[in-house]
């Protein structure tokens, strides 16, 4: 299981770049994407407004580059859990883990990338909504997989990657780092939980 | 298990101040709670913004308002669930129902009560935090006691409150009416797989 949080969110972009989505990051979680002016982010990034908008010509566009490296960043995670593991039991524990854990770890992405959804242009958001049907995919193949193999038992296999993928992503509404929770404590916890609804139980989920 | 929507979320508000409250509700699930004017409200409500002030004097009070009306339906739909169960599957079966379906029915104000949280000043927001505990607690009793009474098997009560929690909540990020699911059916899924996580299986989940 990958522990670390300083995955590269903002792939090839530039230092000014970087600079700018941080801070239309920061913004749109602190007053949401209607609340939040390209004038308050440019602020924010020590710039003009005008070299915010040789970056990025509208506030959609900054919207959409935060959701495309949220998107891409959890089913990278998804699947670099998934690349360690070999067993059924093995792997959706890690993909449990990691899926749960990396909500934790970027609870400000997380949130603003699954609740400001509505407020991306249509072409952005079919895009956006691709890259989530794959997550779900490869969450839902994981359970059926592990069914076939007779490693675990559910009637509602679709119920059980909703749960994984519902589970994982409202630890980003109420995460706070510093409180009673960690990205791992609570990655170990939902991924036993859901191996016990998969009628595997605490003790083969171990030895699996 | 109570499948009424017609429940009354403003209690004792007159006609003008529901039709405020109505409105303040519809413009914060648009916009964001910053992003909502007190005056698109008072417009949307066919008010001006004095006659909006006469009811409810700032913007966050409005919020308060929804909010305490919101976290007590959701409290008042569990209490009802259990109310009507005696067995201790019965009882955590009709709870997670009942509190999945709400925030199915209730998608639009469960977003805004949930999400808009940190907009609270701090005596409405501790309120409404004691709310949430309470819930917390109805929820956590239902399973601890599932577990002196045998009927249940976890290692982790706590672990599986905040999911059934987390679970129902997560549901108002993403419902929508008229798509694949419905609260019942929502319901009756997320009922099984929480029975599922306490050891419960289908069928004696049925019987019980």
């Amino acid at each position: 299981m990958t522990t670390s949080a300083t995955d590269d969110l903002w792939g090839e972009a530039g230092p000014g770049s970087r600079r700018i989505l941080e801070a239309a990051l920061t913004a749109f979680a602190a007053r949401g994407y209607h609340g939040a002016s390209t004038r308050d982010i440019a602020a924010a990034a020590g710039m003009s407004p005008s070299a915010v908008y040789a970056h990025h010509r509208t506030k959609e566009d900054l919207l959409y580059a935060i959701s495309l490296a949220g998107h891409r960043s959890a089913l990278a995670a998804v699947e670099r859990a998934l690349a360690e593991e070999v067993t059924a039991v093995g792997r959706l524990r890690a993909l449990v883990h990691d899926y749960t854990a990396w909500h934790a770890r970027h609870h400000q992405l997380a949130r603003v990338v699954q609740y400001e959804l509505g407020a991306l242009a249509p072409d952005h958001r079919d895009e956006i909504l691709r890259l989530r049907r794959r997550t779900e995919e490869v969450v839902l193949d994981e359970i059926v997989a592990g069914i076939a193999s007779g490693a675990f038992r559910t009637e509602d296999p679709d119920g059980v990657a909703l749960a994984v993928l519902s589970l994982g992503v409202d630890v980003s509404r109420w995460y706070a780092p510093g409180g009673h929770h960690t990205p791992v404590s609570l990655g170990r916890r939902y991924a036993t939980l859901v191996l016990a609804m998969l009628g595997t139980d605490h003790r083969s989920a171990t030895a699996g």
